[in-house]
């Protein structure tokens, strides 16, 4: 292969590229970048075989020239090394040139590198997808639902299907749930457009962290394609490939109460602040246990750690309806659950002390997070 | 003590305070802030015995009241995380009242903290530092000294004197000497006002890094005083109290060779930038160690890493007086000592393969860097 290519442009998509390229991976060429220099375009791929991301860079981007070809060819190049360099070299294009041992010269103004490359026939193929069904997200819309579920994934491997979301299609449009069996975040996306015969499919938490990375908060389409162990997301000159996590995802639809002993709605950002600053003692003392109090149609926060010391917040602008409460719970999950929902205002439904409670927009339910308390008498 | 105080300029205070503040110090109690108030001040300390920073807080900056003091008294504490309420809390004012047991109440807006604190009678004394005699320089002159000498010092304790910077005072000035046996910095400041006894003292390097970071790049003012064993430099309301290192500085001066072989004149960034290039494949291999080579008046550097590749830069800009030469070195070395050149030209001056070269601007000798070069055949 020879070509020549605008170095910038070059190394944003390189930059994505690498998103799919784990340091960890067991097959050594897959700490590589597969350049695969064709008629019209150049494509590169980079995997570690649970992500797989594939860049076609055309010629021409708005009659400009992004890319001269002069022979076509195919080479395996490390990556952040490789990406690297080019970051690191001086002028508008660079150069780049193979030959039948895949040695590659770089060369750009004045510097001049030869890298050992590796044979494009001993990278993994990629998964194939079924291109036919598929459903169209904007971008934006998908970096929301991501943001708003992602953080609640499980951590831990003991249960895999924890560590990804659920996707379920249905009638009525999508539900998207997370959980890691303490706390627990759904977003729903109503519309009849979204059903894929009742399509339940479970991506990777770590894949779409990846996805986000890369997806920007726009109008663009993101086309997403099922097939069987695989989810293809379209977008733009890009093809992201994740694994489907194997397994059921567990029937979540019977852990939300009815009927609330207990309503508070408050503002969210002057409560989200208050609880970070009662969690600072809360974590001062080893654990991230706060405790709310309701009573006489007032809320406060309050937290102590026998070494350090004691805090209390009064909520002032909260709305109050039920019967008094006393109820502990993790400031954390508590903090990332009203960062995940997208309002001014907040509602918080209880169902006494040692029941979970839910989460949601005053004005919508779009969003609903569910968190478990803690018993701490 | 009672007191309420402007939250942000407390904030501001507080954080350099918390540069002399160090998690693994073994005596717990330097873990805290000490907090004295005065009749008309408040002094924050903070120390890890190595360094103490003194802070005094007037009642009133330009007119405008800063602090207002109910009640004088002193508490100590907890270093970080009283830093963290204080920035979390929300309010332009935060009060703060301690009882006779040292438990200190802190309040703003709806949010109440109650600490512990520790008594003061058991922070230590710092050490007291001759006032008389002293030395003055604009902070800016300061800054750029310790930036271009204090990245060479060691970082080994195996001859603890090289962990410092060596000032030394003469009649025509300071040099300040800096070097961990393989590189060496050596900055001048010429004029009879620096006179100071030919004083001759070792300031550690961490010190001077922590320095660094809280004076700022302007005409202001630091009082520099030594004695015995500590240096004193006094900034605006701040006194930063170092202590010194035992023992004498190798004497470096005869390390500097006369009447060069080759010299050679480069473009600052120009030069900068290739060898950064170079040194990609040199870190690759695992060392840092590049080549230089001067022929028919042409300058170039390589590197090469047997699995990984080539790489080989022509330096154009260069020019070059006196005989060939082949040369391998340090690039993290060479970086460093370029980057302490505050000129776009650099003249290199080297004295044979094995011996080693010099860096200088171009048209001063205010700073001079010398480094060994490395034997590679």
């Amino acid at each position: 292969m020879k070509i020549s290519i605008n170095r910038q442009y070059f190394i944003e998509q390189l930059n994505h590229c690498l998103k799919a390229i784990s340091p960890r991976t067991t097959l050594p060429i897959l700490n590589g970048i597969k350049m695969e220099v064709k008629e019209e375009s150049l494509v590169l791929t980079g995997s570690d075989s649970e992500i797989s991301i594939e860049i076609t860079i055309p010629t021409e981007i708005d009659n400009e020239e992004i890319l001269e070809i002069e022979e076509p060819g195919t080479v395996v190049l490390s990556g952040r090394f490789f990406v690297d360099i080019i970051k690191k070299l001086s002028g508008d294009f660079v150069a780049l040139e193979t030959n039948d041992q895949f040695q590659t010269k770089i060369t750009a103004s004045q510097s001049e590198f030869n890298l050992s490359g590796n044979d494009p026939d001993q990278y993994p193929l990629l998964p194939e997808v079924n291109d036919e069904e598929s459903v169209v997200l904007p971008s934006a819309v998908l970096k929301t639902i991501i943001t708003q579920t992602n953080f609640a994934v499980s951590l831990s491997e003991t249960r895999p299907v924890l560590t990804g979301i659920n996707w379920q299609f249905s009638e009525d449009g999508i539900k998207f749930t997370a959980t890691d069996s303490h706390r627990l975040a759904l977003r729903k996306l109503q519309g009849e457009q979204f059903n894929m015969e009742n399509m339940n499919a479970i991506i990777p938490g770590k894949s779409l962290t990846e996805l986000n990375k890369i997806i920007t908060d726009s109008d663009e389409e993101v086309e997403i394609h099922f097939s069987q162990n695989q989810v293809l997301f379209s977008y733009g000159n890009m093809r992201f490939i994740s694994r489907l996590l194997e397994g059921n995802y567990p029937d979540t639809s019977r852990l939300f109460p009815e009927n609330y002993e207990t309503k508070v709605t408050v503002k969210n950002s002057e409560f989200y602040h208050a609880i970070d600053r009662v969690s600072l003692l809360a974590r001062e003392g080893g654990n991230n246990v706060i405790r709310m109090t309701v009573e006489n149609g007032s809320v406060a926060l309050s937290s102590n750690s026998p070494e350090v010391g004691t805090v209390h917040e009064a909520i002032n602008t909260g709305k109050v309806e039920g019967e008094d409460l006393k109820i502990s719970f993790n400031s954390k999950y508590m903090m990332d659950a009203l960062k995940a929902i997208n309002d001014d205002e907040v509602s918080i439904e209880f169902f006494g002390t040692m029941r979970p409670f839910t989460l949601e927009a005053a004005e919508s339910d779009e969003v609903v997070q569910l968190i478990l308390p803690i018993r701490t008498y």
